[in-house]
């Protein structure tokens, strides 16, 4: 059986955002797929937390895709851990309705991988940032997929980034 | 002479943080502080861009007083970055308004230090989830201040959490 996915979409300029709009087209004509546009949905930050639980309970895996900003996640999707990953429903007593989940992120950011490194204009490894997107995902007692990072976005040449985008589809017709 | 500091709050719930209440009670009578509690500010998350980087421009210290949320800062706090950290105005071509200003993170967390490590609930030492902020100050150009983190905050003793507000506030008349 496939998997039904819930994907959250969290960029506040999807106009804007060449990458993220090829590898959300990649992928959100998949019919298991249901894309939730999070800053389109909610753009004064009131997000629907019944809705957007629902969502998730009826499905197996839950992919975050956004740019990479300030080392970690937009702030739609930061919110949305917030209120929907709520105590007694994804963690604490009684917490268990994610359990089991499967979780991809999917980001995109400005600089090359090379940017990431002691001394370079990051300062640290990219894999400095994952933890708490991992941690996140694993203390809902949700499975943690290998990330999907795109560097250097704005400046990837069309045919690097439709291998980014072929991958993410076949990453999710795999899961 | 006195450094200015601009003091960002941002707790979505200020009325039932005894934490961050204390903590904040602790330094917002100091004349050399400029409270700015976000969430009241700006409860439907649109920041007033240019008052936020006026604040700024006659700051020498910024504070980040948050709860900790997901391993990062609470989304309003994000959203502060995303849009007063503007490319030109504190980083990129031009980006030099806040060179050398000094940056104070001061957070309060759920879980005991015992928490944070390999195996523990949260799975990492508290350290892995710092770099996003640090990098977030030094990518500007700001000089990162030794944070204040106050674990188990809503477990905390009152005399603990009155050293720790007494401990800011000698931090905050220091620098």
């Amino acid at each position: 059986m496939v998997a039904r996915v819930t994907l959250l979409y969290a960029h506040p300029y999807p106009q804007r955002s060449r990458a993220g709009r090829v590898l959300l087209d990649a992928v959100r004509g998949l019919p298991f797929v249901d894309v939730r546009a999070l800053y389109s949905l909610y753009p004064d930050f009131a997000i629907d937390v019944e809705a957007e639980q629902r969502a998730l309970l009826a499905s197996d895996v839950i992919v975050w895709q956004s740019p990479f900003y300030w080392y970690g996640a937009p702030a739609m999707l930061h919110h949305w851990f917030e209120k929907v990953l709520a105590r007694g429903w994804a963690y604490g007593s009684g917490g268990d309705k994610l359990r089991g989940k499967r979780v991809l992120w999917v980001t995109t950011t400005g600089a090359p991988d090379s940017a990431y490194r002691p001394g370079a204009m990051h300062g640290h490894p990219f894999d400095a940032f994952v933890p708490a997107f991992q941690q996140t995902a694993v203390f809902c007692g949700m499975r943690w997929e290998e990330p999907i990072v795109v560097h250097h976005a704005h400046q990837l040449g069309d045919e690097k980034l439709a291998a980014a985008a072929a991958e993410y589809r076949r990453r999710l017709e795999a899961l």
